[in-house]
């Protein structure tokens, strides 16, 4: 079925809504949402929180005079019916423009876009920013936070509400109160808000209003009419307004609807009658089984999760199987941490997972919460390494990020019987905080059974051993290293020793020294960023030594979307690149 | 005047104190206050925060069973009392012990201490680990976390209680309100706080009944008989209990209960009647000026603190001046951060000031929402560089987790003049996010006007041209530099080229270069960690060449009260041991 442009063709602007009668609204409503299903089923993208958006953001764009106004949406992956509003439908409506704009706001495409932003719970606080500014340079326009969607229990909106609630001039911010986070919400606060809606915004005990807002419900979320009405009448208030605005997440789409964790992000063809998930091992899956067999024979082992369990293989199936043993603690990255480390110093067994990119939130409670006790939590960080993702989403930090706190043991499987030994040593020892980096992509079996005792810390392996050139292969780039090996062999005729290191947290001097006597030249080899990760440590302790040493990985640079090969070219990561920088070194 | 130990003498430990009347538990708080008072007057400390919870420290340990019941204390600098009953009166009753404890909770110390905490907003979450783990274990004891004290502005608290509220276990939070921070308390939820204390608890608008709690207010906080009945009352609770307790900060001592910002924390002798500060310049005093005069040229200038003004020159009598372009947004260094990026999108020109060990708080706000989106928002970065501190307040990893931040431009001024002279750059340009590494210390001028150009980025700066030998000294490890080019000079006859990069952040690739051509040794000096630190980008950069690099700067360590020069011997940081390093490289 395709669907004939009625009133989208007349709209491009946020002026040209301006024109539109009430049912012609409502039709855009109908004809957006039509446009984003069809686009995201190709694409893949935010689903769920994006058809909960579509008449909020009309009405949004009917009542204020956007770009004066200024209107921040919180993650931003909530913004496509904004996108089409503000000159970029067509990013929707051909589909030789599906890839022309990117998922969140970014301001670089329109000047309707304040901030690149991608993770939660910053909208209150960067509004609260715009709001000061405009109050010190004299002028009056509407500053507009959107939030909601699960971002509500990150610890930054809360210290945004905290401030801008005592703002003392213009600052709206809109909760969209799906009752849903990625997965379903988490917290005490859900309560409240559930008892709320309940109420009509009527309850007394009302956590916006504790913290000093002047508060406002809408149950109907959905209805063009009414929430312009209410836009209009707290637009060019002089004191923080705050709407908690009541809408279904998914709306429009019936399995959406129902379904509302699953179609919350969906893969290019999911809605499609014949789609058939890949098949087959991933890391996710390999976590989830050892994770159940584990907690069988031990009743401490508890899975945690700041509400990304699709990440990690925490599957409807395998919550239910670890009960009170797994803990979705909300978008709370902080209070994942610091309870990881309250688990483990009372005797628990603690599997925090997390994304490479959300592990960034979580910085001073891994380095005093955790890493300062000395706790004996296990980390698993999913995803990390370089990509093609948004500039949002970067996966490239993790090391640089986790590998400079003292005490924390990081670790580097290449395989999945070295990943499975890693984290049963890891969940069954009381010595150190680790954290796994668990390999991205396809399951890789070494065949072999790895019996390493990881409590040695920081004895690397010979894998093989040659001359001249060393390998030191980090992870998921110790195949790279394989093949870098193969390619010195055919190209140069050298037969180099090929390391897996294992760990990233340290050094082993012992094989490093030995390394001078038949070795020239050491390169390493990451998944991440150069500036702060693992080779830079091997270079220097080579420092004062005759060792060549060459550190290949990503350069610091937040890239946007870029293919992942064009990133590879761009860093000297094919074996052909990386043999052609050694012979430069020879 | 000497106190006569009356109470204090029978009491070491919890089970003594249980044994005690009413009126010995009120002999033994004006006991405890006496010897704290004393003690801080002379080694300098925490004051106002521990003469408040002297009451209600007492009424703790006489009703729960410690270390079966398990108290764990926010920011932990109101610990105090607690040392007194948990064997360690000694270290404040007798002045040769005076540096025998650290001053907060430390498990290496006694087993009543669960966590080493320094940083604030973390005792809810701590806690409920340590409840979950009770749980998963099918054990009984009580699990008591006190917060307060201007901690529940973090966000880390609030995610915290959204999920302690949701524990449906025994968990008991004590809220200490003592209606300020370390300065006033800032944020809406102290307006509710205060209508909660008017009321006596019995506001309806709640924002702890909000996130879930059953909710218990104290107006008497320092009346131990009715804190002993309150504490009875929810002892054994099989759900979330949450304690609103009102106390005085600096209570008993009157210049204390009348300054309550000044006395949070005193310098040793500072209660004399002959004390006399430390006069003269310093750095904080030096930004003051800056931003006071800029201010009056230019309205759109703010100077943000996150709840420490007087780390950075923000004094009373600046607040005054600065009027609306002064913000103190609480303990909340997130949404500092993010405010920062707000104001500097919309033309303000935002100056946010923290100390070095809370940068760490906020490294996702710095990535996503002020580098990511390049605003030009100027951070002050106090106090940088290894220290003698206690571990929990080390301020040696700004660098790893500043300069690895794609976008961030990190500067490292060497004297007042460089600091004034990047401070205005920064102030007035509109391209980068800038960090400045405020130097610790005493100032040092250079005498000369620095008229460089810092929009022109990462060019380093040779002070004095050598042969043979480089130094690279990094800003207040600069004069460090000067120390070693004179002893290689005296030592070795080497007249060193002496370089001052001013750029932590990128490499002057030209000026490396030309370093090749006279110099076969560069050695780099950086006042913090060197694992993911300034220098290791330096060897990094000449891995494949002859150069040899040493990188000198602080191990990755936690580091408690290890006297400064005692550091300096173990990381080779001194002119001789440099040298040293240097000769057996030549």
């Amino acid at each position: 079925m395709e669907k004939t442009l009625n009133v989208l063709d007349k709209v491009n602007m946020p002026e040209d809504l301006k024109k539109l009668s009430l049912a012609e609204m409502n039709e855009l409503a109908n004809e957006i949402r039509h446009y984003i299903i069809k686009k995201v089923n190709t694409t893949g993208g935010h689903l769920g929180p994006n058809l909960g958006m579509v008449e909020a953001t009309i009405a949004l764009h009917y009542v204020f005079n956007s770009p004066t106004d200024k209107i921040v949406f919180d993650v931003s992956h909530q913004c496509y019916p904004h996108k089409f509003l503000t000159g970029r439908k067509e990013g929707f409506t051909n589909p030789d423009k599906y890839y022309t704009y990117t998922g969140y706001t970014a301001p670089e495409e329109s000047p309707h876009d304040w901030f690149k932003v991608g993770h939660t719970a910053t909208s209150v606080s960067l509004a609260a920013g715009l709001a000061k500014a405009r109050d010190l340079k004299g002028e009056k326009e509407n500053v507009i936070a959107i939030i909601g969607d699960g971002s509500l229990s990150g610890g930054e909106a809360y210290e945004g509400l905290n401030n801008a609630a005592v703002l003392r001039s213009n600052i709206i911010v809109i909760v969209n109160d799906n009752d849903m986070s990625i997965a379903e919400n988490q917290g005490g606060l859900y309560r409240n808000l559930r008892i709320l809606r309940e109420t009509n915004g009527r309850a007394e005990c009302n956590f916006f209003k504790a913290l000093g807002f002047d508060y406002y419900y809408i149950e109907e979320g959905h209805n063009i009419e009414k929430l312009i009405s209410l836009f209009e009448e707290v637009k060019d208030t002089n004191h923080p307004v705050l709407i908690h605005m009541h809408t279904i997440k998914g709306k429009g789409l019936e399995v959406a609807e129902c379904d509302k964790e699953h179609y919350h992000w969906i893969l290019p063809g999911e809605l499609s009658s014949d789609f058939s998930p890949a098949a087959g091992e991933d890391y996710a899956a390999l976590t989830n089984s050892y994770l159940k067999n584990k907690h069988k024979e031990d009743s401490s082992v508890i899975a945690i999760t700041p509400a990304t369990p699709g990440v990690c293989g925490f599957t409807p199936e395998f919550r239910e199987i670890m009960g009170a043993n797994y803990t979705d603690v909300g978008i709370a990255e902080e209070h994942a941490v610091a309870y990881a480390s309250g688990l483990a110093k009372n005797g628990a067994k603690p599997v925090l997972a997390m994304m490479s990119s959300f592990v960034q939130r979580t910085y001073d409670q891994l380095s005093q919460d955790l890493a300062l006790n000395s706790n004996p939590a296990t980390l698993l960080i999913f995803w990390g390494g370089i990509s093609g993702a948004d500039a949002t989403h970067l996966t490239t930090f993790d090391i640089p990020l986790i590998s400079n706190i003292p005490n924390m043991v990081y670790l580097a499987p290449t395989c999945k019987e070295e990943y499975l030994r890693m984290l049963d040593w890891s969940v069954n020892q009381n010595d150190y905080p680790v954290a796994i980096r668990v390999p991205a992509g396809e399951v890789i079996s070494s065949g072999r059974e790895d019996n390493t005792d990881y409590s040695i810390l920081n004895k690397y392996k010979i894998e093989e051993k040659g001359s001249k050139v060393a390998i030191i292969g980090l992870g998921t780039f110790f195949e790279l290293g394989k093949k870098v090996k193969k390619v010195l062999a055919d190209k140069l005729g050298i037969s180099a020793t090929l390391i897996n290191p294992r760990f990233i947290t340290g050094l082993d001097e012992d094989m490093l020294n030995e390394l001078k006597q038949e070795h020239s030249i050491v390169i390493t080899l990451e998944d991440g960023e150069l500036d702060g990760g693992f080779g830079e440590k091997i270079t220097r302790y080579y420092g004062a030594s005759d060792m060549k040493v060459l550190n290949f990985g990503a350069k610091k640079e937040f890239t946007d979307r870029v293919p992942l090969e064009t990133l590879y070219e761009r860093y000297h990561l094919t074996p052909d690149l990386i043999v052609d920088d050694i012979k430069a070194c020879l």
